[in-house]
């Protein structure tokens, strides 16, 4: 039990007491690829921590169109943010889709929210997490206007390593905003330097 | 000085000893339009509030072409959040440049930072602004994805209301990601509806 605090929160010396309020909020879940942890119009409560496995977040346009979001793997949080952080949603706009074996560790944001105001540390942990991940979201804005996709393969390939055999091509090339084509391209090149 | 805190902290009642503490770690900052508050390539120490006025941040690619990524108008904090929060840049990647006179409230992270550690009220105010930035940028992503020019470009009116008379049209046309001739092909469009 204190093994997976200290996974989950970097280390953070808790009390005795500390560990057990904390332990008593979360929920471990277990998914098989291709189970869905959320899907569209589904109520959001929880955040969920990666213990293990890979996930995807990816919204459907009108046409049905799949746009991969983000992956998620060991030490990443996920959830819908714009409905469990927004101020006008409530319902998932995303679907979040387990793509390799996963074991999570659930907690709903009102508990989280609680330990944030009763625990000093949680709540400096979180901020953190939060400025990193706004960071990182407003990095790849800048690199889908500046970078070219060759570019935005390579800086995805560090982010995500030995990811390639888990996601299929088409969730790499909506992730990247290009065509499975132009990835077939782009690899080809690369393999030819 | 009462004042100004109430209106950057949305009425948080704070004791006269935190108000103190608190006033004492932000600085006035007056700009005038077309002066930089930041530019791309400077260390980034400071967050800013944005009293009134309105500013712009915006990336220059490697041919000279500027992609807006926000405007900030009163009630917004500003700064090159790339540097400020994520891990491997302290330099600016980002211009914020001053597009009407602007008074704006300055605090070092390190202060602000300490701030949350010695009043919880902050950090939990600091907590929900994070997490309402953090959906608003994917929402944006999304909507980028998923929605028409002429929707964003809706959404765009909805979000700032009355900035129209304040930026350029490029400035519009770059954060929406399209170029400012079909800006006017959507406001026409939109003039005879």
């Amino acid at each position: 039990m204190q093994s997976i605090l200290l996974e989950i929160f970097k280390d953070i010396p808790f009390t005795e007491a500390e560990t057990k309020r904390m332990f008593d909020k979360l929920e471990k879940v277990s998914l098989k690829k291709g189970a869905f942890l959320l899907q569209a119009g589904e109520s959001v409560h929880d955040i969920h921590y990666i213990h293990q496995g890979c996930l995807r977040t990816y919204f459907e346009d009108s046409s049905g169109k799949e746009h991969t979001l983000q992956f998620a793997i060991k030490g990443w949080w996920i959830s819908d943010y714009i409905a469990l952080y927004g101020k006008t949603e409530t319902k998932s706009v995303s679907y979040i889709e387990c793509i390799k074996e996963a074991t999570l560790y659930k907690i709903s944001k009102k508990d989280f929210d609680s330990l944030c105001k009763e625990i000093p540390k949680v709540a400096h942990f979180h901020i953190g997490k939060l400025e990193g991940a706004f960071a990182a979201f407003q990095r790849r804005i800048l690199e889908n206007l500046t970078l070219s996709a060759t570019e935005r393969y390579l800086n995805f390939i560090a982010a995500y390593p030995n990811i390639e055999q888990t996601v299929k091509n088409y969730h790499i090339a909506s992730y990247l905003g290009i065509t499975t084509e132009s990835l077939s391209r782009i690899r080809k090149e690369m393999a030819t330097v």
